[in-house]
């Protein structure tokens, strides 16, 4: 099961980190987008071609450290049919790695058009009475629980018939995500406490051998506060943590996402990854044609500020 | 501007609904996807070749009365590479055919992220500091907004920037939506009242010539009382209404969402047209090789039932 699978990668690298492949093209250095621009035209094509180089050779880079690398849904989707074929490209060039891939799609919709979404990118899509076939094929995915139970059903018992994984938002990173998530509700308690206890009762029939979920939430580094209720409310959901880095959290912050067994949560960071090479830390050491070495040092330096916050490992 | 076009052609055809075009493989009638299984296999690229097939023909069959499809992104999301030509080719077909496009794909992130959606949609996708191009390009798209004002606000932009709209979910038709959506809060508000404020407030500089907005709400046929409430809340947004039809909602149902102007919604139904021709109401006056006249007739049957219920026309 995702979960197991999850935990088991993350004991072997002794890293709960994750590396996001959210690939604005202008995080692709220079020079790949100018051989991709001269090979295929300055076009979306041309540009699709620069990010599945660069999200190839950030693989190569960290996927001996890290236990999952997050695609970011909405930078593929944004290139039309050539964004979606790096995107499958780079979901198999990444499991062949033996990386484990979370797609961040945050889909969701009523019971009957979530078991699409659900075919998509977890299960199988029908094509006959017995034919089908797997399309995206990620261990596992983000799922925008507004619609209540019947829009996330379908993905969770797609998790149960194909062992993959779904993370449920309860409390995002961005500045506005109080405007709904906070608000306290007739009897005292917020939304994204309630969502809590919703997670963490969907996910009770897929707690594994560590004693977690393959239901998981998503809770951003960016509220350290939320993060420790939270992680109290949901005893089995591992927490996908993002808002690590470039939107302003940190290790410490982080840290409260996880519990007293130094599992149960993922640290994902994709900016300052990707263009660790741009940044004051790294430009001084590795130039723009090092980018990728860039990247390794600065998710070994994640790693290890995790761990060192979480006296993990 | 959006709102203006889609009015403008709600009054020229008399026809506040729109056609759902969410076609799972099994809607399409069995000599359709016969035909395409035998000329490309029993694969996904024969599913989507019939799919498309039975979209242009109910398009044919309803594009003179209806002023607007609606493409569930989920169904075509499931066949991946051929399931995204299969929506753009149906975009491009209805656009032909004077159709404004509605994108139900209930799209959520944070801002940066949103932005690359919205790109995706409606807006244009940067190829270099002085190229861009379109990509799905459609008339407007369902945003969710549980991550707050700063995941809706690029959409927003775009809708300035290009004409386009939104539909920001406020009340879903699925039975489960009340687990979040109708909590209510310490002030006494339900979460949906809030939100139909945030959609008034957030489309306040998105106002037409006809007093509304192209920043609109999506409010299930199914919750006919909430809907009362929440077209007095929100005066100047657009309602989409979904769950007419097959999910139980009826022209009564939907008529809450009207203005007294008998504008105010456009209504939705899918499955009920697209599956006219195996329905009680027509099976036995088309057989399946006439599925499209069957179409036909449910899709002016839900036009005059809406117009008799809201006084329209």
């Amino acid at each position: 099961m995702f979960i197991d699978n999850l935990i088991d990668t993350i004991k072997e690298k002794k890293n709960p980190s994750v590396v996001g492949l959210d690939p604005r093209i202008e995080y692709v250095p220079r020079f790949i987008r100018e051989k991709a621009f001269s090979l295929y035209g300055e076009n979306l094509k041309g540009a699709c071609e620069s990010i599945l180089e660069f999200n190839k050779r950030i693989i190569d880079a960290v996927y001996d450290i890290v236990p999952a690398v997050k695609l970011q849904v909405a930078y593929y989707e944004m290139y039309g049919l050539y964004g979606l074929t790096v995107f499958m490209e780079t979901i198999k060039y990444a499991k062949e790695k033996g990386l484990l891939v979370i797609a961040d799609g945050k889909r969701n919709d009523i019971g009957s058009t979530a078991e699409a979404y659900s075919s998509a990118f977890l299960g199988r899509t029908g094509i006959s009475c017995n034919k089908s076939e797997t399309v995206l094929d990620v261990d596992a995915l983000t799922v925008n629980p507004f619609l209540g139970y019947d829009g996330v059903k379908p993905f969770i018992e797609d998790c149960q018939k194909y062992g993959k994984g779904v993370f449920i938002l309860v409390k995002t990173s961005n500045k506005s995500s109080g405007q709904i998530q906070d608000l306290l509700t007739y009897h005292g308690k917020s939304i994204y406490e309630i969502l809590a206890e919703y997670v963490e009762d969907w996910g009770k029939n897929l707690v594994g051998k560590y004693g977690y979920s393959s239901v998981g939430a998503v809770v951003g580094a960016t509220y350290p506060n939320q993060a420790k209720v939270l992680r109290n409310i949901m005893k089995h959901a591992y927490i996908l943590v993002p808002g690590y880095g470039a939107q302003g959290g940190t290790a410490r912050d982080a840290a409260h996402s996880f519990g007293r067994d130094g599992l149960g949560a993922i640290v994902n960071a994709s900016r300052s990854i990707m263009c660790a090479y741009q940044s004051d830390t790294w430009n001084s050491t590795y130039c723009e044609e090092r980018f990728a070495e860039a990247a390794r040092a600065e998710a070994i330096k994640m790693r290890d500020e995790i761990n060192a916050a979480t006296g993990g490992y």
